[in-house]
């Protein structure tokens, strides 16, 4: 019998990752190609299926052989229908992503969105493969999430769930929110979020680094405020302190609701590894229930930019099986 | 064919309730006994064993007849093993209620904590039987919480799923909750809650009638902080829209990570209906992503006393099922 594998795909603003992977996890082969954004992203369908047709080709696989193509979009999505309710990063408005995979290439598709994508992965190859019970945080741009409750992710009633960037962190009030509102999560806790803070400080703490790492570089990324707290600046290590127990939490709380096993940070801020973990271990035990917080561990995703096709495959995976 | 029951029960620190319920979800019979709590509650399972086989003699229906016996109890409940790590109420650590029920039943028992029974039975026949994603919360002299992802009630990895009254509302301050900590939701929005809310209030202000109404009964309860809003105490009515906007912000927070179509608010306080559903739902949208809100209802919950028996035999319903 030949060996049949699933496809993932990661659809971003920039560029689109795929990955042909096998049924127990194993990523065969993996590449990218720059996103196709020209008339609302209509083209990017076919892009896909194109560079699909490639690469099967390349490697001498059929499309008899694929069990189906998992894609994950930045925005909400109508699991039931692989629908893309709204993709502001691709122009996509009530987009039949599925529909047209479909059109242009010989399996089924399934669709998700991406940091439920993302929390998928872990579940199955990376830092959550032994928990059904857990949180994915996705610190980047924004603050992404996706949360696994007995092994499924929770998509909700309009492709919603898991969307923890929007938790309110200081009620009306802080800054303002791409949603509209203020004061959420994202606001503080992304990349963007601590940039913001770091350029806040640096108008009023006429001592710290940050402020000689912005005239030297005429500009600031979260990586900085690491970097300088790392070396002992303060008003950076305060920047890392406040994130850190906003996060914490907001984690506890959810915590209580979901009671999961894990809790998993990745997204390119937590590359700062356990300069971003211990404070928000030390919030997140502050504020959450200890029955709760007992059997709940904070770690750092570890499949990074392969999170969302592993989970497009394993959403597949799990699809194909019911 | 001879028809088939369920048999639901709520086991509280003073009453024990029973339901024998029809598949379709219909109450056949209900009754209620006192909770036998000597013996710190060992009693219980021969109690509830007892009085089934007695309503069972009298209806003449078999034991064969039976489907199964749902339970739900006031605590943390492993449903895997039908053990209750702890319910305080009932005097039970590491209770092995399920194999307890079955040594006295010939009948297979199935147990679940009591808030999350609650929210099964308005999913199965009351408020939310039209809705998957659902959260219920009921305000009883604690904050309990019962959270539906697909259909299933999420008990988390040591039981504590759902328990939402442990959510922060006022991070390291306010009043002192059982739990240890400060400032759940629990401390505001229970009964007790509310209560000592309004004893609060009328130490510091002499307008209110709230002062009045202590002053000839010698005490307070949450009904007289509804009762004296309604008659136009502008004190109490702050206490309703504090309350409100607690629970608003936490529903808010909560329904952007489940996504739900339905909040059902249950329990004693919630028999204020309107007057407390009114400011709720104004508080849920102004801290809830659009998305979110738009699709979400905030009801008031249908089984009352009823919830915990409907649920515990749906409890029974799906596990035979799978």
């Amino acid at each position: 019998m030949q060996e049949t594998y699933i496809i993932g795909v990661d659809i971003g603003g920039t560029a689109i990752k795929f990955a042909l992977i096998e049924e127990d996890g194993k990523i065969n082969h993996k590449w990218e190609i720059p996103t196709e954004r020209k008339d609302q992203g209509s083209y990017i369908p076919e892009q896909i299926a194109k560079s699909v047709k490639e690469k099967l080709a390349e490697l001498h696989i059929t499309e008899q052989q694929i069990l189906g193509i998992g894609a994950g979009a930045p925005g909400y999505v109508d699991v039931q229908n692989g629908v893309v309710y709204e993709a502001i990063n691709l122009g996509w408005k009530d987009f039949h992503l599925k529909q047209r995979l479909e059109e242009f290439l010989n399996m089924e598709a399934y669709i998700l969105n991406d940091a439920n994508l993302a929390a998928l992965g872990e579940h199955w190859t990376g830092a959550g493969r032994d928990s059904d019970q857990l949180i994915a945080v996705t610190l980047g741009t924004g603050v992404g999430g996706g949360i696994i409750v007995n092994g499924e992710v929770i998509n909700g009633v309009n492709g919603t769930g898991g969307e923890i960037g929007h938790i309110t962190a200081t009620p009306h009030e802080g800054p303002k929110c791409n949603c509209g509102r203020q004061g959420c999560i994202e606001t503080y806790a992304s990349a963007t979020g601590i940039t913001r803070q770091a350029l806040h400080v640096i108008e009023t703490d006429q001592n710290t680094t940050l402020k000689d790492e912005y005239q030297a570089k005429g500009k600031l990324s979260s990586k900085d405020v690491f970097e300088q707290a790392a070396k002992g600046d303060q008003a950076a290590q305060s920047i890392i302190d406040y994130t850190a127990d906003v996060l914490g939490k907001m984690l506890a709380d959810l915590a209580v609701s979901i009671n999961p096993s894990k809790i998993i940070i990745g997204g390119g801020v937590s590359q700062a590894g356990e300069q971003l973990l211990q404070p928000v271990r030390k919030s997140f035990h502050s504020y959450a229930l200890k029955r709760v917080a007992d059997v709940c561990q904070i770690v750092q995703a570890e499949l990074g930019n392969d999170a969302g096709v592993a989970g497009a495959a394993y959403y597949v995976k799990q699809r194909k099986q019911f």
